[in-house]
């Protein structure tokens, strides 16, 4: 039978999707801070202390009580007995007092009674072991004061942050080498068909090799999710509810990529009805390529059945994959995906009402970059390893006039 | 002493670090194709066969000789009598002759004699089981031809590729569980600083936690490099000496946190200078944060002297240290790094000359996103965590005007 859907634009799809997921508390874990890179805090990071935890001096130069040097000039100096060098690493055994100037270093603590530093270079010492300062300077300048960067007590890493390298510094300032994180969440890969083989077998005629389990568990490790390989599922309604019922028990959510046969097209979608409440809520939406997307809900559970065709396949896991493990992870801010700007070198035709993605690949050139679209099978994936980036060609447009301004996904 | 420099411009420093930097081939290691996300091939990976193996149907369908649909339309269909289905993922038992079609599902082989595919759409059995073809195709039509993909001996993925989801997915499509790559850069890191002790340990008065290791650590992991912890070295020449002579031997490259007196500061440099030819090459850059930032070659191997300022450790990194792991990685495709387009939410001045990182918070409104400069002080690592993505100012601008279009770079 011919196939024919109801197709729901990309955004409808998202919202109707994600308006049916249930926001559970998700769960967590301890791990080393050291090893926290792009996970997310389940639990807003606290300081206990404040942070400096003493006034610091942020150049070379003299602590000094700053009310000593107003009114110095260059025809007027201060002048200050220098009682001191403050050790680096150490509290001074000294205070600073009327009229005197420790030598100190950038990082090191203040005196008592100090609450400025002049900088070397507004600072001579005389013939006779005076110092003379040319320069009056405010009280706290050149100073980091105790707690300026941290209150005790205070937020420093709210709830649902990625740890990006300074949040993983950050947290080693303040001693905390164990973070508290949102387990990854575990997306299982049900591949099915019956031509589909695992790929250390040799292939007899007819028979392909799996590539989606493998290039979508690559694409889910990127974002961050844990993906598992529940390998490849036969083409019978019995053989893939079996296979996604027990997945569903184990992971956090679960993709099916697609038998391409119609026969097992419909039985994806039918048998992932079955699952659960409220079931397929999206199947068919107006983008390109995937169209024959499926997106359902079952018992609280995401499942994803995505088109067989590898370079689909990967498209539409960017478009819905992407934010559904951004959800399962926590993540409070999410930004659009960041662009390059480039030309497009041909015009290029698309459908009005339909999202397009086109690979591209990208060119320098001394006016900046081309973008030259690679018109590729989605069935072959060496077709799509070409492109540097993909484009977007919005539901309201035709198609794109060569010569235009474009913004570049890159892959 | 204070201290001055001979600033270079952020590209003429890379250039002239660049182009001491041996081209020497890059170790390589064999590992698992699935483990090999974000790595770089070491050679060109060939195809033995073609790919695919033999022609597949694009559709569900009915396999023909397409010459037997010519002049067929509405008003005149073709006639063909069905001669069998093909069997997914096995070679059809049956060959198509004059007249003859047999019922194909998507990705299944086409038998011997087919050359093309009719669409479902436009077939029809009559009630004598005759099928009605009501449109004329080309050969070919529906089909991916044996090798369209990729014929024999074709170079399929080029030698310096970063290995992204699709290459991983390609690679399993032929089979090639196993792929050559170069060996992750091993990125030496060495802090200094009497100051500075290890997070496990409570500070006492004076004392700060490393903070730089740990960032720059995660930093160097998620540009693709392998980080190694070298410790905390005394601001002594010898210390330094002796733990970066050691570093040299066993990394591919060193980073130098400095130590953040101006004796250390002046020292660092000197210790690299000694490290071998032909040594510090740039001291000092015009850029802010991180104007003393030093780049060297010694002996063959870059070295690099990050100002000691956690949030200028990480900006001057994400500028000088991203391109090495890269160039070490054996990276053949650079593109500039990708952006969000935002408006600046206040005046932000410069210096002519230098160019300006600043960190950002990113506030999405009604008419896109707002840039929120963040007045930060580059030793207060909980300021830089707060920014979303980091702008550029360049030499040639004395500041960005409230209203600005921006381009933010994400963190």
């Amino acid at each position: 039978m011919p196939e024919f859907l109801i197709l729901s634009s990309p955004e409808q799809a998202l919202k109707k999707w994600f308006s049916a997921m249930p926001n559970n508390p998700r769960q967590s874990e301890e791990i080393d801070s050291i090893l926290g890179l792009n996970r997310f805090t389940s639990s807003p990071i606290c300081s206990k202390k404040p942070y400096p935890e003493f006034s610091r001096s942020t150049v070379d130069g003299y602590a000094v009580r700053a009310v000593d040097t107003f009114g110095a000039g260059e025809s007027l100096p201060a002048y200050f007995s220098v009682i001191g060098e403050v050790p680096m690493g150490k509290k001074p055994e000294f205070a600073s007092t009327v009229g005197s100037a420790a030598l100190i270093h950038t990082g090191g603590m203040l005196p008592v009674g100090a609450d400025a530093v002049v900088m070397l270079e507004y600072a001579q010492l005389s013939k006779n072991g005076e110092l003379e300062v040319v320069r009056a300077i405010a009280p706290n300048e050149n100073v980091i004061q105790m707690g300026e960067d941290v209150v005790a007590g205070q937020i420093v890493i709210p709830v649902g942050s990625r740890l990006r390298p300074a949040e993983i510094g950050g947290l080693m300032s303040l001693g905390q080498i164990k973070v508290q994180v949102v387990c990854r969440p575990v997306i299982g890969i049900l591949s099915s068909g019956d031509e589909v083989i695992e790929p250390t077998i040799e292939p007899q005629p007819g028979q392909v090799r799996d590539i989606n389990s493998f290039s979508l568990s690559a694409q889910i490790e990127e974002w961050g999710g844990l993906p598992i390989h529940l390998g490849i599922a036969l083409d019978r309604a019995e053989a893939l509810h079996i296979a996604l019922a027990s997945a569903l028990e184990n992971c956090d959510a679960v993709i099916v990529t697609a038998g391409s046969s119609a026969s097992i097209r419909d039985l994806t979608a039918q048998v992932i009805d079955e699952m659960g409440t409220p079931g397929v809520l999206v199947h068919g939406v107006n983008i390109h390529p995937g169209k024959p997307t499926i997106l359902a809900v079952c018992n609280g559970k995401a499942v994803v059945g995505l088109p067989g065709n590898p370079v689909s396949a990967l498209v539409i896991a960017r478009r819905f994959v992407k934010p559904l493990i951004e959800h399962l992870s926590g993540c409070a801010k999410v930004f659009p995906l960041p662009t390059l700007p480039a030309i497009l070198t041909v015009n290029l035709p698309s459908q009005s009402g339909r999202e397009d993605w086109w690979p591209v690949r990208l060119l320098t050139t001394p006016q900046g970059m081309n973008a030259d679209p690679i018109f590729y099978k989605s069935n072959l994936i060496f077709n799509y390893t070409q492109a540097d980036g993909l484009i977007q060609i919005s539901a309201d447009a035709t198609g794109l006039i060569a010569g235009s301004h474009v913004d570049v996904y890159p892959l």
